[in-house]
């Protein structure tokens, strides 16, 4: 598909969702057609742009050339002069930016509802939140229109939002992006973050955006990977359900062959708690204290009250206790990485829970309090986070969070991946357990669920391919129960199994000796036609054991 | 000398100097002649303690088992239960702890005479200054009480004394020395200091204090020292006297073949201003602001009111100007860092003046700030500092500082060898240029000065020595005019020339022909009996040209 015509796509998936919230500026269409369209020239002249026509959205306290930066208040816009280092650097790649996105203003929320633009409805039921500050740009993710959006991070910015629309959201290591060209929230705190639907192409974007050095880690010893856990009480009051998708990521984690071992969470809370309740917050006057002041005289209409708020008192903190809270925080970091010792991640909720667009409302400050509990101390001990969907629970997305330490980025994502939605494949032949094609599926992270039988419903073929495949035909009367493996695999590397499958093999879906259907090998009608049915068999092995 | 020798003699010189504010706790002489008794036991007993002996005042700030610490302030006082770190090693390594020493209340002046113990008088001369705030410590060394001293140093307290009292201060990278057991000023800034009469029992010292690790540096290039030097009119208003003090040691370290460099100062002073005219002050008040508070509610007699003033003041210190200070700073630092760039050391005088107690008096905090001007960046840009001598000025002790990056504190005192008071030696025979013994002058750093003659007062000899050497002899009438030449050298060179000195040689003072005496070679007066008289050659070189 080329640039343009998943510009085109995208606008008419703007038109579609009728989400205008998400955006502070989606530039002209014919303006993006035009960029998209000297791209794709681009391209066919053999230039070599690996994120050539992928779609990026910018939250609105990002630099933009062409477009005000605007951080969610209007009257505080100033016209970059240039991108800001993310934006040229995924831009030099090749991709193309739709507009800048809503935020909670100043980026100052984990809520995406402190916006003079509105509140940014979730993406999945709209009487949710969407979670902030970067809350249009994981709208504009989740909801397909863009492939990649840029947020911030300073309290879980980047991820809360993340969790709660289902998408990825890396948080890289303090320094790895520049922050050039962003409007500070907490300016010794903020990261740029990346939103994609998929690790690999938030992978690939960071790739892109990152220029900090990276000091090579000390070597990791070999082995599975070691996952820390708190003991789920310490992680207070949970949404319904939540406690229990939360243990099942990490049985997930721990099925997959990581060892799971238990922390003391406090340090952590203890010092998430201090990122808004202590003296912190103070330098979020330091960045826009002074314009806020005057706005507030001035009468400006567009200031965010909730977000006002916050900031002017903070004017009034003493930097004695700035001192003591760093301190504090020092002696509570040493006690976190004590904790997490020789762990290779951490393992959290992103959030406690997902409160609805009422529920904020009702309570501004507590409900925001309560979403930054296991994400707030990220930036404060200089961790690395990936967030990643884990299902879902009540309809909605649920997800969690891997957290390690700086320059861990890569550890983690890896980690993240194990944590994809699983899927199932049935083999009836060659991939089976001890058969030539087995290591296929070992190669691809590939467990053995179960041996059973499909339903008595097929009749089984040896195709006259190299090496010999089997032929699973499904005939209803007249058929057999022919011995089945059930493999757990991740659903990505399916895809990936099925995009290098040859001729004349297919995946489709097989029905089990207990009625549920799995995705299974099956093949083209006509490599039957010479084939020898093996069905008296009552499975591939007791065949190739008797030839 | 054993160790219950050197602490008699140290408490008969306390009494003799009639310094009682040196101290807030003098140990009962009875005390550490025990202690020291013990310790020239272990000695004897074939202990191996490099220290064995060596006498230690502690600043009254810093943690000594057995007495209080007070940080100048006896309503502060606690009784600590171990030595601080820094005090610990050098105990273990055989140094002997004499008492705490007075000090600029909780750290907080570079004047040594905000305490209620009283001002600490300088050293030289009872009408100036001390400096501060390791004033007692300085002063103690300076005076030869004790051999070791150790003060802070926050803003300079452990380089303004040094320079002001004629002795060296080493003031370590940050990290190096612990700062357990020390009552914080800022916490985030203070180091532990030490003072000693020569540069190698000050590293001696400091190789028993530092346990922080010491990362390894970037291989230095090949080649002379290179020294970065402001432009004079930088410096400020300095004492009369001062800025020819201060030239004369650049001249030194250039004629010692280093490399100087001139690069812009704005950065480092800029940065210094901040230190109290800044939100840094604020950390005071975290350390120690609420005891102050208290006292003053309670009517508490021994606060030093300046030292209260700057505490309380601090109370108010908003944290979002703290952050914004932090800023300002770190660009300071990134332009401080690129003006020394690949420099060794920037070479400082340690303060622009030395004002006495009076001058002080009259205006407290103004005398106070001035003395911080080149001191005060050090510990904000995390740099290592070595202050010594560099001569006198009016009578009174002239003092530099060499300054470098983190960690290059070895580096920082080669480079202040090369400072060390210099002084001359007369050589008439075979360590004239040319002659066998020459290269002795050329190793151990000296340089020629001057060929010149003796007054027309000596008889010179060939001695029967291999190789042959020179007899010089004082005789006044009858005697001629000897050519002379005269090098210069590090005294410590000239001492350790002495050392080496085999027989029949001697060194003495010798009168040149302008009527100056400089330190040279004669001989024991039976080396003569049987030696050639050669004056009639008028010198070395004739005789030996002529054999």
């Amino acid at each position: 598909m080329s640039a343009v015509q998943r510009v085109r796509a995208a606008y008419e998936r703007v038109e579609a969702v009728d989400r205008p919230e998400i955006w502070i500026d989606l530039r002209p269409r014919a303006e993006v057609e035009a960029e998209a369209r000297a791209l794709d020239e681009r391209v066919t002249a053999g230039e070599r742009l690996p994120l050539a026509g992928r779609l990026l959205a910018v939250k609105g306290n990002i630099d933009v050339a062409g477009l005000p930066t605007t951080a969610g208040c209007p009257a505080y816009a100033y016209r970059p002069e240039a991108d800001a280092p993310a934006v040229a650097g995924l831009r030099a790649a090749g991709a193309i930016v739709l507009g800048t996105t809503n935020l909670d203003q100043f980026a100052t929320g984990l809520v995406g509802t402190r916006s003079p633009h509105g509140a940014v409805r979730n993406a999945h039921d709209p009487a949710y939140i969407s979670g902030g500050s970067s809350s249009g740009s994981a709208v504009a993710v989740a909801l397909g229109i863009v492939d990649l959006a840029l947020g911030t991070d300073t309290a879980g910015s980047g991820r809360v939002p993340a969790a709660f629309n289902g998408v990825v959201g890396l948080k890289p290591t303090r320094g790895l992006v520049p922050t050039a060209g962003v409007v500070p929230a907490c300016a010794s705190l903020d990261c740029v973050t990346v939103f994609a639907r998929t690790l690999p192409e938030a992978e690939q974007a960071l790739s892109h955006m990152a220029t900090g050095t990276r000091p090579a880690l000390p070597g990791r010893p070999q082995g599975p990977w070691r996952i820390a856990v708190p003991p789920l009480e310490q992680l207070g009051e949970l949404d319904e359900g939540w406690a229990q998708a939360y243990e099942a990521a990490v049985a997930q984690l721990r099925a997959s062959g990581a060892r799971v071992r238990e922390i003391d969470l406090t340090p952590f809370t203890e010092a998430a708690a201090m990122l808004y309740e202590g003296a912190f917050v103070a330098e979020r006057y330091t960045a826009v204290g002074s314009f806020v002041d005057k706005a507030i005289a001035d009468g400006v209409e567009t200031l965010d009250p909730t977000v006002a708020g916050i900031i002017t008192r903070a004017r009034d903190i003493p930097a004695h206790r700035l001192y003591a809270d760093q301190d504090r925080l020092a002696a509570l970091r040493t006690r976190a990485e004590a904790e997490l010792a020789d762990a290779d991640a951490l393992l959290l909720p992103t959030t406690p829970g997902h409160p609805t667009l009422t529920e904020v409302a009702a309570d501004p400050l507590g409900a925001n309090a309560r979403l930054g509990r296991f994400t707030n101390s990220t930036n404060l001990f200089d961790q690395a986070a990936v967030a990643v969907p884990a299902g879902e629970v009540n309809g909605l997305p649920f997800g969690v969070m891997l957290i390690g330490p700086a320059h861990t980025d890569e550890r983690l994502t890896r980690i993240a991946g194990l944590l994809q939605p699983e899927t199932r494949v049935a083999v009836v032949g060659a991939h089976l357990t001890g058969q030539p094609l087995n290591p296929q599926l070992l190669a691809l992270g590939a467990r053995l669920d179960r041996t059973t039988t499909t339903a008595p419903a097929y009749r089984l073929h040896a195709l006259r391919t190299n090496p010999p495949k089997p032929g699973l035909v499904h005939v209803g009367e007249g058929g057999a129960a022919i011995e089945t493996e059930v493999w757990r695999l991740p659903a990505e590397a399916l895809g990936r199994l099925l995009t290098a499958l040859p001729r004349p093999m297919t995946l489709g879906s097989i029905e089990l000796a207990d009625g549920s259907q799995v995705p299974g090998f099956l093949c083209e009608p006509d490599a039957l036609t010479d084939a020898e049915d093996i069905t008296s068999y009552g499975g591939w092995r007791p065949y190739v054991n008797a030839e």
